[in-house]
């Protein structure tokens, strides 16, 4: 008998943060809660997430790809911490802590499935969609951390050239990184900082179409993304 | 009545990572388990935290703050969040999640106290002492993972700097972030980076010693750590 009495043990959940680019617009994955009147916010959007299995999930992030899967249809290779939240206010039921999981990941080709307490789920803007004002418990400002830890996670890392095609130009690669970090950047400095890491390489093609052909670019490494060096010396 | 069984939910801790720099060394606050004999991990040393009390702790940061001063007297101004480790070996006693949790503090004039059930509470060197090879649960991987955030975060901070006294030499200042960062750092590259900062303000004096006179800092806003800019340009 463990020294803690049980009547002493807060709810325990994950909830997942899966960020994805789709029509040049930041995503996120949501599930509906289901309409049922004795669970706390009946039909409303919520993150994709619930309660620990003791007897089934190894450990949380075992418990986070389980419930992903089983509400979403997505499966995500990497799961990023976020967090956790916990409070005695933060959901109806009682004294709860959700931990909190994050992955950016290519939307094409993804099944979106409905299922268990999620009876729909689909991908939402960030931008403009006000989404995140009206989702249930404190997913809001759960969702508000986890694009900021994207964000800040993103501009030292390749993962946005894994949401491209194989090869890409250095425009597009721009575009993509735009997209995800929400704003714009300067093309030289961009350009510059991604020749001089040994993130791309060269294809022997160029890109034609309407515009003056452009050189063609791939990852040198698709398997996972690099981490970019972050120095305190100025690149020269 | 919850639709959760209690037996379902696992136990639920905090624990602390809390640094701070010393006899030029980074520092990690550790307490000693208590020897009885149904306690795991007796007498061997661990982060200091413990189990939410459901009716004393209105939420995760609050335990937190609360299991600090207990456990070692140390006042933490800021925490932040680390992330939480959470599987159903960690812990003899039984599935367990624990939210860690980090603050950088000055150590000078910290009364470390002893009481509950850490019989000890002190301040271990990182590097050299192996002490992280020797904690109990997972508090070692816990530890590393503590040590990581930290030197990102610093990296792009003004944080190292409150640990100086209140006037200081670029030299001073340089040191303290070699040391919390674990590296040398190329001399001209920081002066360039901090003086081109809003963060320090030179104070008409010079400090005087066996060297040649050095300009004398001191914070802008000695209130909270200010971030840096984090852009894509390379530096001028």
């Amino acid at each position: 008998m463990s020294p803690i009495a049980v009547f002493d043990r807060p709810l325990t959940s994950v909830d997942l943060t899966i960020f994805s680019v789709a029509r040049e617009t930041l995503q996120v994955l949501l599930v509906r809660r289901s309409g049922a009147p004795e669970e706390p916010f009946p039909e409303v959007w919520a993150l994709p997430g619930g309660f620990v299995d003791l007897r089934q999930d190894a450990d949380l992030e075992h418990c986070a790809l389980r419930k992903l899967r089983e509400k979403t249809g997505v499966v995500a290779p990497d799961l990023e911490k976020v967090g956790s939240w916990g409070s005695a206010v933060r959901d109806p039921r009682g004294w709860s802590v959700t931990t909190v999981y994050l992955a950016l990941i290519a939307a094409g080709g993804t099944a979106l499935a409905a299922g268990g307490n999620a009876a729909d789920a689909r991908w939402w803007p960030i931008e403009g969609s006000r989404v995140r004002e009206r989702l249930a418990f404190d997913h809001g400002e759960i969702l508000k951390a986890a694009i900021a830890r994207l964000r800040n996670k993103v501009e030292y890392t390749s993962l946005p050239a894994f949401l491209l095609t194989p090869e890409f130009t250095l425009t597009e690669l721009q575009q993509m990184y735009e997209v995800v970090l929400g704003r714009t950047l300067e093309k030289k400095a961009f350009r510059t900082r991604m020749l001089a890491t040994d993130l791309l390489e060269e294809v022997p093609r160029m890109k034609e179409g309407r515009s003056r052909p452009a050189q063609l670019y791939r990852l040198a490494n698709r398997r996972r993304p690099v981490f970019f060096a972050r120095t305190f010396s100025p690149r020269d």
